[in-house]
Order: C-alpha cells, then sequence, then structure tokens
C-alpha cells in the first residue's frame, strides 16, 4: 500500500514515518514537507540513514499518489486536503484538530480562530478514538472513504483513564479534574523559549492553565460518553503541565464517585483504611474487565503506579487506579507516549481498522524503560 | 551563635550546612552524623572542600556544644533530641516529621507507626509555618526554649497556596485537590530503585497515592485555617508524582469556589470569557494584597506561571492564581524549592523569628533559572 | 527455536528479552534470575506486561531447554555455564567479559580477579565483534557449538572507530586516545550512590580514569587490527565518563596519522584550511567505502556529527570523520546504544551470524530521535 | 559604586545580574539590553522578582552612569563600548571575544571574521585569567582605566587544567588534547534548533570538531604558559561536546609528560602500577602545592574526580589529576561552572582584582551538589 504523509517533517510526521516504514502492508511511502520541500527526510532527520529515504514533495503531489494519506500539518491549514482525498475517494486521517470536532463549528472556531471551509466533511467525519468509536470507524470505512479526526494526546490519555468510570457509573456529580504532565515533544520540533533545554531543563510548570485548547476536546468526549450511560455531561478542569522528559503524558484524573460507589465517610487524617483498599481492588477490576480486549490499553495490577517509561515509544496507554482516603473520589492514572498513542500510534492503529488489518499491526514495539 | 546540626550527611542536614555556613550569625557549624562519625563533611560532600570543614561527632555532643539545635533526623528516631535541648534549655528544630502534630498523638502514630515518648514536649511544640504561626513562635521563643516542628515539603507549598483562599472567605464546599509533582532530592540521599537514574529519568509517575504521610499534614493545615476563618475544616486529596529533576515541588491546587466568588457559570468547552478573566484579576490582588508584606512568598503578575526553576535554591514560594473555564474553581499553583522552603531554608527562616533576627538572614540567594 | 536467557532481570538481560521477543526466529524465551526465581519476568519488568510472560528459572533449567543460551551475568560468575552448554552441544552467546580474553588468561584474572577455570574453552571462545571476526564466527558454528565473548560496551564503540583507521593504513606512531561518555544504564540495574539521580543528573564526571576494565579489551582489538595490517599494536588511553542520559555511548577518538596521510603543517590557532578540509573528505570517503557492506555501521555525510540519540534503540553504530586543525591527527566520533549494539543487540547479531540468518533479523527498529 | 552591565539580557548578563547583586560593593546596577530595551528586567527574567528590580537602557546611557562598565554582548558588536569607557576613564570587563587576543589582529579576524576597529585598545587590553595575569591586571589598573578580556568558557577550565602542568615543566614534546563537555547554557538564551530540548535531552554528541572558536584562544593561552617556562608551545587539539545539563564544562586534558616525568613504560594491558600510582600521587602534590592561595582552584584528594555538579553556581574550577596506564600521559580533568568561572564570576573576580577588593568579595556561593 501506498501510503502518504503530509507534512511529514514535524515530529508528528516523522514518528508516522518511523512506525510506518516498519508497517507490514506499507510498500511505499510518499512525503510532502512545505519547509524541506525536494530535499531528503534522511537530510533532515540523519537518525534515518540508511533505513528510511524518501524526496519531499508537495501535499498535492502526496494526495495524488497516495492509497491513503496521514496529514500531520498544524492546525488549520490543511482542511482543504480532506476535500482533495475525498475527491480521490481516498482515507484521510489528519492529527491536527481540525476534524475533531464534527459539526460543532461554534466551538472548533472559538479555539482555533477559524470557521469550517467544508462543513460537510466535518459532518461526516469520525473521532478516532478506537476505544471509543471503533465500530463507527469499522462501518463507515466499509462503506466508502473517510475522515478521521485523530485524537489530541492530552484527551487520548484523559478520555482512556475516564472511559471505564463514566460508562460503568461510577460517575457522581461534580467535576471532574485532569490533571496532566506532558514531555517536550508535545511542543513540536520548531524552537522556542519555552521548550529551550535551559528553559525547561530540571523544571516543572503549568502553562494554559484554563485555557488550553484541549479542553473542549476532553469535555466533548466526556460528554459522549455520558450521554451513552445516559448521565449528564461532566464537568471539566483541565491544567497541563510542561515536564523535563522527552515523551509522555501523565495523566491523573479525579473522578467524583456516585453514591453506589463511594465509601462511608472515613477519617480523611488517617491511612487508608480496609475498606478503601477494598473498594480499590473492586474499581480495579471492573476496570480490567472492561478493557479486558482492548488490544493497547493495559490495566495495571495491584502496587504497580503508571509511569511514562514504562510505555515509551509504545502504543499502550497504562492506567492504575485509586480511591482517595475520603472514600469519595476515583484517582484514575494514566500514561502514554504523547508521540505514539497520543499522536502518530493511534493514527496507525485507525487505519489498521478502517482497513480490518490487524490493530496492532506496525505498533509491536515493545516499550523501553528507560 | 554555635548551631548544631544533628543528621548533618542526609541531603536536608547538609542543606542546612550549606545555608547556615553563610548566615551571618554563625559563629560555628557542629554536626553529626551516624553514618559517618568520625569522618569529615567535606569528604562526605567534596562540593564543601574549601568552604565548610568539620568533624562529624555524635548527636549528644553537637547538643551539648551547641546555642541552638537542627535535626535533620529521618522520622520517628531522634524525638528524645528535643527533650536533651530542653534540658539544656536550647532550642530545638526538628526537620522530621516527629514534632509536626502538636498533640494529635493519634494521627502521628498511625502514619508514623511510633507512640509518643514526650507526649508533653509534642503540647509544647509549635509548627513552624511562619506564614501561620509566626506570632506564635515569636511569643513562645521570648517565654524560653521552644520546639518547632518544620514543615514537610509538600505541606508548605500547599497550604501557602491555600492560605489566602481559605483565610479569605474565597473556599467553598467540596473536597481541595493538591497535585503535586517533586524532584528527586526528596527521596533523599540513600540509593534505591525508585531513583535510580535510569528507572526515573525522563519519566513522571505518581507514588503512594492515596497513602502518602503529608496526607495528614495537610489536612490539619487547612483545618488550622479554617477554624481562624470559622468555616468547617475541608476536605483533602493529595497526590504526589516524582518529576525528573533534582529540586523542586509544584502543586497545582484545586479550591473550589464559595457562592459569593463563583462566576456565572460559562459554558465550558468555550474559550476563557471576559468574566472569568476579570475574577481571576481580582482573586490574583486578593492573593498579592495578602502576602504583601511576606518576605518569601511571591504572587505573580500575570502571565506568569509558577515554576520551580523560578525558585531554585532560594526560600521563595511562588504562587501564581488561576480560574477554570467553568467558574467554579480556583486554581493555585506554588513553587518551591523543596531542599530550602521545604526543609533547610524554612528551618533558618525559622530560626530567624525564634531569634529576631531579619527572617531573611542567610536565605538572600537569588533563584537561578538555570 | 527455543531462547534461553541467563540473567535475564538484569538490564542487559532485560534488553535481551525485548529484542528476542521480537525476533523472527524466536519460539519462545527461556529465562533465569538468581534474584527473583520463581518470580514473572512481567513482575519484575511491568513495561512487558501483555507483552512478553515468562517465569524466571534456575540457570540449569534454561540451558537444558534452550537451543541456545545467552548469558547476561555480572562478570566472573558464570563461566561453568559455558561448559554446560558445549556439553549439551549448543550455542553459548556471553554478554560478561568472561569470554572475551581468548587464551590470554592474565590479563584477565589481573583485571577481573579471577583464573580460568575452563581454559579449553577459553581457546575455543571468539570475540564477537562482527566488523571484525563475522568470518570466523560463521566458519566455527558451522563446525559445531561456540562460544561468543560478546564484546564490551566502550570496546565496541572505540573499535568500530578505529578499524578503518587501522586497518586502512592511516594510523602513524603515537598513543590513540579513546574519551568516553556513557549514559547510566552502563551501570547496571543495582542502585548505588554513584547512579542516584540526585547525584548525577545535570552533570558530567569521568571515572575509573586509567584503570577501567575496558582499557585492556580496547588495546587488545586495537592490537589484533594492527596485526592484520602489519603494523605494530598502538599504545591506548581510554577514559571514561558519565553522562545524564540513559542509553548511549559517544566517543571521541584520537588517531596520529601517519606520515602520508599528514596533511601539511598548517599554523594550528588559524581556522581549517581548504587542506584540511579535502583531507577530512577523503578519509569519510575511504570510511564509507570501508564500511559500506557493513548492516550496522553508518558513516554520517559531511556536517553530521556522531550523537547518541541518533542511534537510540537501534543496533547501529554512526560514525563521524574529523580531522584536527594542526592536520596530524585523526578525531572518529562514534554513537552507540550501549545496551544494544554495545550489548543486548551485538548478541542478537552474533546469534544471526552463528545460524546464519539474516544479519538484521530482530533487529531492524529505527532509532528514535528522541 | 555604580556598576553597569550592557547586554544584560543574555544568560551571560543575566548572571552577572545575579552575582552583583549580592556584590557588598555593588550600590546601583545600572542596566542595558538591546531586545529588551524600555522594559524591567524582571519581567525578562520572572526568577529575579522581589530581588532585582531595573529599568533596561542603552548602552551609552549604562556606560555615562556607571563606575565600571561590564560587557555581556555578543561577539564582534560592542568594540567601540570600550573605547566610550576609555574616554570616561572607567574600567571595561568584556565577556565577549572581542579583547581576548590583544594585538594578535589576524588570529581575531580569521575567526570573528572582522578587523580591530581600534587596534591600540587592543594592545592595551589585558587577558583576564586571573591565575596566569592577576599580578598584570593589578599593575595596569594602578595605572589607570583598563580594558579586561575575559576569557571564554572552555578555554579557562582548559588552562586552568594545564597552567601547572606546562608551567612546572612537566609538559613533553607531542600534542596536547583538550576534550570538553559543556551544558546548554554556554549556547546563550536564544532558542535554536541545537538547544530545543527534545533535540538534545538525553544525548551527547560533538559539534564544531577543529573549527571552534575557542581553539586559538587555548592555544594562545598555552603558548603564553610554554613561552613563561622557556619551552616551545604545544600543539593543541580541541574537541567541544554538548552534554544534556544546564551548566558545567568538563575537560579531560590528555598532556603528553617530559622525559624526567615519564613513568618506565608498563604493559598498558595490566592494571595500574605501584609505580604509576606514586606518580600520580607525586603530580597530585605538585599541582596542590601550585595552586594551593588560588581562592578558586580545588585540587582534589585522590579518589576524587572532577565533577560539574560539585563547582555548581559557584567559582570554583575543580582539578583532579590521573596517569595513564602507559606511564606517558598525565590526565588531567577539571570542572567549571560555565557561567561562573567560565563567564560572570571571573569576570566579578577580575573586577575585585582592578579595585584591590577581596578576590571572593561577591563569589562566596558554596556549591550545590544538586
Amino acid at each position: 500500500m501506498k501510503i502518504g504523509i503530509i507534512g511529514a517533517t514535524g515530529y508528528a510526521g516523522a514518528e508516522l514515518v518511523r512506525l510506518l516504514s516498519g508497517h507490514p502492508k506499507t510498500s511505499e511511502l510518499i512525503l510532502s514537507s512545505v519547509s524541506f520541500e525536494g530535499d531528503k527526510i534522511e537530510n533532515v532527520y540523519p537518525n534515518f540513514l540508511k533505513k528510511v529515504s524518501g524526496t519531499l514533495l508537495k501535499a498535492e503531489e502526496v494526495i495524488a499518489a497516495s492509497d491513503v494519506v496521514f496529514s500531520a500539518l498544524p492546525h488549520a491549514v490543511g482542511e482543504h486536503f480532506a476535500a482533495a482525498c475525498m475527491e480521490r475517494k481516498i482515507h484521510y486521517i489528519d492529527l491536527s484538530a481540525d476534524y475533531r470536532f464534527g459539526s460543532d463549528e461554534e466551538v472548533y472556531s472559538a479555539w482555533y480562530g477559524k470557521p469550517y471551509q467544508y462543513p460537510e466533511l466535518h459532518k461526516k467525519s469520525i473521532y478516532g478514538l478506537p476505544e471509543l468509536n471503533r465500530q463507527k470507524i469499522k462501518e463507515e470505512a466499509e462503506k466508502g472513504p473517510v475522515i478521521i479526526g485523530n485524537p489530541g494526546c492530552y484527551p487520548t490519555g484523559a478520555s482512556l483513564g475516564a472511559l471505564a468510570a463514566i460508562t460503568k457509573g461510577l460517575t457522581g456529580e461534580g467535576v471532574i479534574i485532569v490533571d496532566a504532565a506532558s514531555g517536550t515533544s508535545g511542543g513540536g520540533r520548531e524552537p522556542s523559549r519555552s521548550f529551550h533545554y535551559s528553559e525547561c531543563a530540571d523544571s516543572v510548570a503549568p502553562y494554559k492553565v484554563a485555557s488550553h485548547r484541549h479542553s473542549p476536546e476532553i469535555a466533548n468526549n466526556f460528554a459522549v460518553m455520558a450521554a451513552k450511560t445516559g448521565i449528564p455531561a461532566p464537568q471539566v478542569i483541565f491544567t497541563p503541565h510542561l515536564a523535563p522528559m522527552n515523551r509522555g503524558i501523565l495523566s491523573t484524573i479525579y473522578i467524583p464517585l456516585s453514591a453506589q460507589w463511594k465509601v462511608t465517610q472515613q477519617n480523611v487524617v488517617m491511612p487508608p483504611s480496609k475498606e478503601i483498599e477494598a473498594k480499590t481492588e473492586e474499581i480495579r477490576k471492573l476496570y480490567a474487565d472492561f478493557y479486558k480486549d482492548e488490544p493497547f490499553v493495559r490495566v495495571l495490577p495491584a502496587g504497580v503506579y503508571a509511569a511514562t517509561n514504562r510505555v515509551r515509544q509504545s502504543n499502550y496507554c497504562d492506567i492504575s487506579v485509586h480511591v482517595d482516603l475520603n472514600g469519595s473520589t476515583l484517582i484514575v492514572a494514566t500514561a502514554i507516549d504523547n508521540m505514539v498513542k497520543g499522536a502518530a500510534g493511534q493514527a496507525v492503529q485507525n487505519m489498521n481498522i478502517v482497513y480490518g488489518f490487524d490493530e496492532k499491526s506496525g505498533l509491536e514495539a515493545i516499550p523501553m524503560l528507560f
């Protein structure tokens, strides 16, 4: 299969190149780059030498020559490439935010500063979180070319952590808080002060508090889950942090438990009671059962915490489950590699679903601890 | 002044050595170490060569020869040294948790696994968070020798972030969540798997979720603040994380706003409204005003986020103030150097208060950005 | 093929597990561990969950059940396992130093503090640097079971950098200096002060200067190369450093040029002359030509420097070639992943050669830049 | 004293601000910045909040209002500010390379691409390495305003490591090799790909091999030392590397020993002989004696290696001394903080010498281990 990648020299694009080069169904990669047009990918990324070679073309040339197209462009610049792919009747998987909001143009344009150019394409697009929309992706792809809005990195970690709880009725009233820390690759390849080594190494800080574009995406996902369960859409607070690591997102998610799941209030200043420990184990089993057929979700055994190094370079989302000392709140920690499950890996997973390939094809890497 | 440090070769002890060596009132440092008794501090820490020299004695020798004693021992092993100091009528500043819980023996023994040996000394001890207890420390020290329970690192960052909100009536019903990330020096000098470079570098993970010993200390502090304001003690959830950095604690604190401070609910999936921004600024000013005479608290201007590298090696607690998109929750981020304001620096600050020295003496270091 | 790994829970052993799990010829991995006997590998390394599972047995059980055995034990404890494998007539690939010194017992025992137990096995053993001994490994393996002494991490980076120069007559009189920096995984899994995060992060330092056990191994390799070329064995100086990174070895190798390769002396305080640049390019081409059929050596194009992040998690050795301003010395920089080409990957490469598999089998990973 | 800093918002400038704010002779800091003219230094560096405040002026205004001027501009743009200071008869300490080459215009212009504008000022300027030129700096400053060319970071670490050896006749024929690794702050504040976190974290690589501008400066320094001793100027090879740390330069210096200092050749593949160890100790003592009155050089005891974390934020140069296994080469490792002894701290040291202050004034910080 000839696979096209638009925007192949950004970090997400290069990660697609890395993963798809090892995909068993890839016969050829066809790449574009605005910044490096005419150059070769292995000159831009010498880590690819002897492994990947390819001249960087125009996006239009990629679309014309490919059987499926991934787009890893910045937000709000590539909407029309979906149209071009639909015209050519080939699938389009967009890693930018452009096709994540479906028909909700108001929210998209409020956050990304641009109205929809192709409203009908957005209506048709599918939000590509396989654990939520696998069936829909399959069905639509059987009917014809699809547009997949590949999820954002933070929304992936947040949504997988909350999915079981919301779907299984664990969630009570109150705000769900998502407190997350990302590695620096999330900031992309373009140098800037925030990601200058001397300014961000050996330090942790929040950024864009109460103003990050992934807030509405997370809220949307939670609303969709709640709708499935027949409960009201939960309110959400999302706070991103930058941590001094190359890859990974660690999300700590605070979910108020519903009445039937709450533990009788204990004295909060005392160590965890047996009741808390039993409830934690019960919920952990529920989570393990909920995700047991998911190829890329691992509910961790008791005593093991989600950690970004244990999913490094893999498509896994690791989940550890806890209950707070008050017995009122479920605390779920999730770890993903922001470049894999949070971007390029999930896009490949979506392609596998679209084509009916084994969902793990090209995503078999075992996480490196270090 | 002859200053004694018991447990001088642990990280907190060595940080005391570093800070007190530069204190204008220090005439001599008298040091002890169980592990390195008889050796010299500059052999254990060659970074001290040419700057600090001193033979490591027994704790008893330190107490006998000092005008004031700092103890930087592990928890639950040095309670009797306070008694020895009281007998000699000299002040005792304890960096361990042993004297942080006052007469609340039940909580202490539940978390630290040991009953009180000297209940009357605990009754007399003062929790050494200057921003909360400055007046009491001063008054008691004027009457005679005091025992200061120097706060834990996490409780310091959490308490300074919540103090203004709880005291000024911003806090409504609901749980206060403290989500915090610490650098590795918090784990001390003893090698272990968790702090082995290859296992923790380039990674973020939570640990001791709903089971960390600083939970009751944070809850106690919040209860004390609430009691002052005449509101019920808030429930607390505290989640610590390990981040790949040497120093620093970044705490993100979620505080439900009281009715009069809430912003009329906006649509949570939309960018921050003008009303949210105005309320944020109002609260920021309230915070700035509240802490304006505090020598070591900096409420950051709008647009600047608390970050651990901006307080590195200093005694500052930096605070940035935010309101979530729902308008319901105050989000406060605080940054401290866990070894300075979170341990040794705060202990020196307490000594300054005890003796009526300028509170900034020995703590004048300007934070290094990198 | 049933593949045995003795010492599977050390870092090199776990890396073998990771690589061999993805090897197309692996039917089963059979693992041992002294420290974790009876436990499961995925409990010791939860990053393996859902990917690798296996009970940790005794070494003897591994040998009895395997078609080929890798040993990743510490030095000087597993010599007899080679004997057991020879008895069973199966190949034995040893990642420790035990079988790297052939019949040179004097040198081995001087550095590793132990005489040979099986001198005849050492005589038979082959030093497993494929670029030097590929032919010999193939030939001996065709005759019967072999013992491969898999090279040390530093000797691999040093030897591949010098091989072309020594073999092709570029090397003149004088000392060859190997100045190298390693990531922390080289220190293994056992916690110690040197590898405690707070003591080694954000810092670079040399260690074991003029006393590292890889010195004689590097000198041996250079002597073997010189003997092939018919020149005297060069003297060697080797200085290791610890750098704050998880993986990788960067070696900078200073090789005095022979008379015919020296550039007419220029004024050393002036920028590089055209003559220096031309000579650099000439040598670069010679290097590229020399290694052109090597599957895991990449001579980098002009302007690209060897860097450990460009070989991360791969079996590549990247080489960049330079000539000093005096025109007298060749400066070769090499980068390897110490855990892959410097340990487990090279061991797999040796297995591939032994069995006549495609040398790249199981080693196809594309380097991750970050 | 009113102290002017031109270029106060670059990293070296900001480090001057940090150090001089704590200098006992500072009455006022007067700052300039081209990029942030009109803004306040504490807005550009919020780590300065509550500690340093100052409006950023024009360079000319700084010169007009100051008693002494430091310049921390990029190379080749501020030569005329020295002229302006000489006119005002105030001392000028330049942290750029502009006044490091004295009358050697040919070398300066070859490397920095610009002829001298004020040749007579260069003739008058003094290379500000106190350990080499203290006496000259004192004497010239007594006569009138001086221009100090503050040394480069690499040349400082290299020169202090070689000074004792060259001056005391240890150096034999052959090339001196300086292999050094720097932290990222050496690259300055301007974001670029090379210092983008994701591209340089967790990795080591050489750069500008045989083409770094510090090569001629190091060679000059060695030539000056050799001239004092009456031996020929040694040839030099200098190779810089980038290491993933904020601060620090670790230099490993290979110095061929002269005939009388060489150890009778031992078999290089054997562990260090008693003779080697004795010679090492002899040289270590010679070094310790040579530097015994230097306030900022520490010759480390046997068994302790130079490491950048042990000099962090201090003006120290730590030196460890070794002899290679061949007995032919002295290996000296030096560690400095590139921003302090390698830049701003040394500039302050020079100011102290110029004015006859205690050389340690403002430079009393005890190194932080972490």
